[in-house]
């Protein structure tokens, strides 16, 4: 029974999650590893109080049958309020499906929509789950990303060219913003031309918009809701960072307009979400106070996003210091990705990096490879700052013992 | 952008939740529905105060990052020594991946074992979900089933007959036990034939057993664990049945033996939870406590069995008295699964008869079909039997008004 595996099987690999049984091993001997590889406010900074009374009292009020497939109504209206609030876009709580976080929601998007083959607009670095999900449903990438040398930024041009040479059928355009691992936020005239490029090769597009409230260091975000009006789009989103609630798997995929494709689309993600019955029923009851409480959420998300602003800056500040590498300081998100300078370092790439890091000075970061972006290291900026002082001192003086 | 969906997501229907909508619309307007669709326990048995406790427990310690993607160790050593202790079969904790309940983790196998036109012997009539899955990652099934005729007996000769007939690449054996929608309890003896047919023909079998102690009319059940011994196999469970506790969405997948293939097996179902990250975290501690708490567990398992026991064949003493259809008692689970005589109905099919029934009486129902078994209907009897007893005069009157 060997080859018992289907051929598709190869892509369901997370390169974040690579390094946890070596991790665990070296724990298991006592060892205190510094884990920088998966991006989880949750585990440094507590999930507000009133959302754990929320789901508290959801427990003890007895929510704990399977819910409505696609989320309880209070939850979806909430989503809806939020857009609304916050964005000035309006539609209904049917436009909302709660899903198992965005993971769960990448899974259904690529059954729905790629047949083998199909090609998708992924821009390079991108967060690994997008592809693992896209080649698990058969699909192939159309080759676009980011330039590094600009600051991360997107060359619209370049985007035009390469759909043009891509061929085949490209099914959708997908944006994060602010970006995992780069932290990039897209400016306005950015997203709008990348509107109008999809829409010009009809392709739906889609915006993975969980770390919409983090941002700072003067970057302003703008959802793909503001400037898709009228033209069917896709919104990703959850609870696990804007909400700091990563454990609680509520996420959700939004389809705010009304034409015959986005009504069909609402329809299919249904069909989907209604063969697995239901998400976590008390979580959902939580988050749906998590988002009618508006005061309470906007006192807590200032709080952290000044903490993560700070973590973060502290860390890239930390990085420049280190002559084997190089960084563009990020604008959202909690992530520094910084560019190894592997000609003046003994290493043959950022696997080799990553592992000898984790087994030298027992800090676990993530491969850029592993993002689409070889070369490149991710580190999650959002312990103390005295650990993460500690974790890049022991990057920096492990460079400079691996010196070429 | 209408010819947008890919061929394969014509296959992601819940047949079980097909009319919720038409049911949610009639109690919008007002109307009270009967819904004896989903299979929900919680709705009408509060989950154990115990495990409520202990999730609550979970909220208030900051149980709220996201977990190994395995699940906790805590849970998963709990359910290995759950299978020592009810079943006398050994094995550690790492044969164990929990999954956002049993839906989750038939998305996984589907995705690892099955290529496109791959086969799997799945007996009909079967939980939806299964059939689902399979399609969606390109699969077909091997004709064979239970025959109504010998109470919902499972034919070895004719499964073997089925094997031999159907060509081209059979991956797996599925088995569901006790069976839904039948509520069949397979004896030891069909269990080990089925065990031995899968090994003659390689096929890995796996035994979906969600309601395990949910046995009841003096059926006594078998785990596939204890006669698959060093042969490869899965198991599938978790605690929404047996537990009460269907919201949470924790279910596993244990792949109980070290053989090289199970070893495999293990390893491949890690590389796939590992790209969603995590299940809901509370829930996974409040499970090990319900697992670990045998007393508690116990107590009030006994307790919910027996109401179901009741509750079931009071379901099935009343559908008795109905002329229009026949039924078999069932040993587990909480469906009953009525034959409809649909040459004495009005009705061309069992589509026809549920949708009228919701229509006229506001009973919602589940259509046979959808379980690969056309004119028989599933009913779920865990209502108190007022409810039932109502539900079922219901059904009864319908039928009489529609009688050819």
């Amino acid at each position: 029974m060997i080859d018992i595996f289907s051929k598709r099987s190869a892509f369901a690999t997370n390169p974040i999650r690579e390094e946890d049984t070596a991790a665990e091993h070296l724990e298991r001997e006592g060892t205190h590893v510094i884990r920088l590889n998966t991006g989880d406010p949750a585990v440094y900074m507590p999930t507000p109080r009133y959302i754990i009374d929320a789901y508290v009292r959801a427990l003890q009020e007895g929510r704990t049958s399977y819910s409505r497939s696609e989320g309880i109504v209070a939850l979806a209206d909430a989503v809806a309020h939020r857009y609304s609030r916050m964005y000035g876009v309006d539609f209904g709580g049917d436009a909302v499906v709660v899903t198992q976080g965005i993971s769960e929601g990448l899974g259904i998007i690529n059954s729905a929509l790629i047949d083998e083959g199909d090609r998708a607009c992924i821009f390079r670095p991108y967060y690994p789950a997008y592809m693992t999900n896209l080649r698990l449903a058969g699909g192939e990438t159309v080759r676009c990303g980011y330039n590094e040398d600009s600051g991360w930024s997107i060359d619209t041009d370049e985007v035009e060219k390469a759909l043009g040479q891509a061929g085949g059928v490209i099914k959708y355009m997908l944006i994060t913003n602010p970006n995992n691992p780069t932290g990039t936020v897209l400016g306005r005239d950015v997203l709008s031309e990348l509107v109008d490029i999809a829409n010009d090769h009809e392709l739906l597009i889609m915006s993975d918009e969980i770390y919409d409230e983090i941002v700072f260091n003067g970057a302003s975000f703008t959802s793909i809701a503001q400037l898709a009006r009228g033209v069917p789009h896709v919104i990703l989103n959850g609870v696990s960072k804007n909400f700091d609630a990563t454990g609680f798997r509520i996420g959700f995929i939004v389809v705010p307009e009304q034409d015959e494709t986005s009504l069909a689309l609402r329809q299919k993600f249904l069909d989907y979400v209604r063969v697995r019955l239901s998400a976590n029923t008390p979580a959902e009851y939580a988050c749906a106070e998590a988002f009618n409480n508006v005061a309470e959420h906007t006192r807590a998300t200032k709080a952290m996003v000044a903490e993560i602003q700070d973590r973060v800056n502290y860390s890239v500040d930390l990085l420049e210091e280190n002559e084997y590498m190089s960084v563009v300081r990020p604008e959202g998100a909690f992530y520094a990705f910084p560019r190894l300078d592997l000609s003046s370092l003994a290493f043959q790439s950022d696997t080799e990096f990553v592992r000898g890091l984790l087994d030298e000075e027992h800090v676990q970061i993530t491969r850029g490879s592993g993002f689409g972006e070889p070369s490149h290291i991710r580190l999650v900026c959002l312990p103390p700052k005295e650990i993460l002082g500690d974790a890049i001192n022991r990057i920096n003086s492990f460079c400079s013992r691996h010196a070429r």
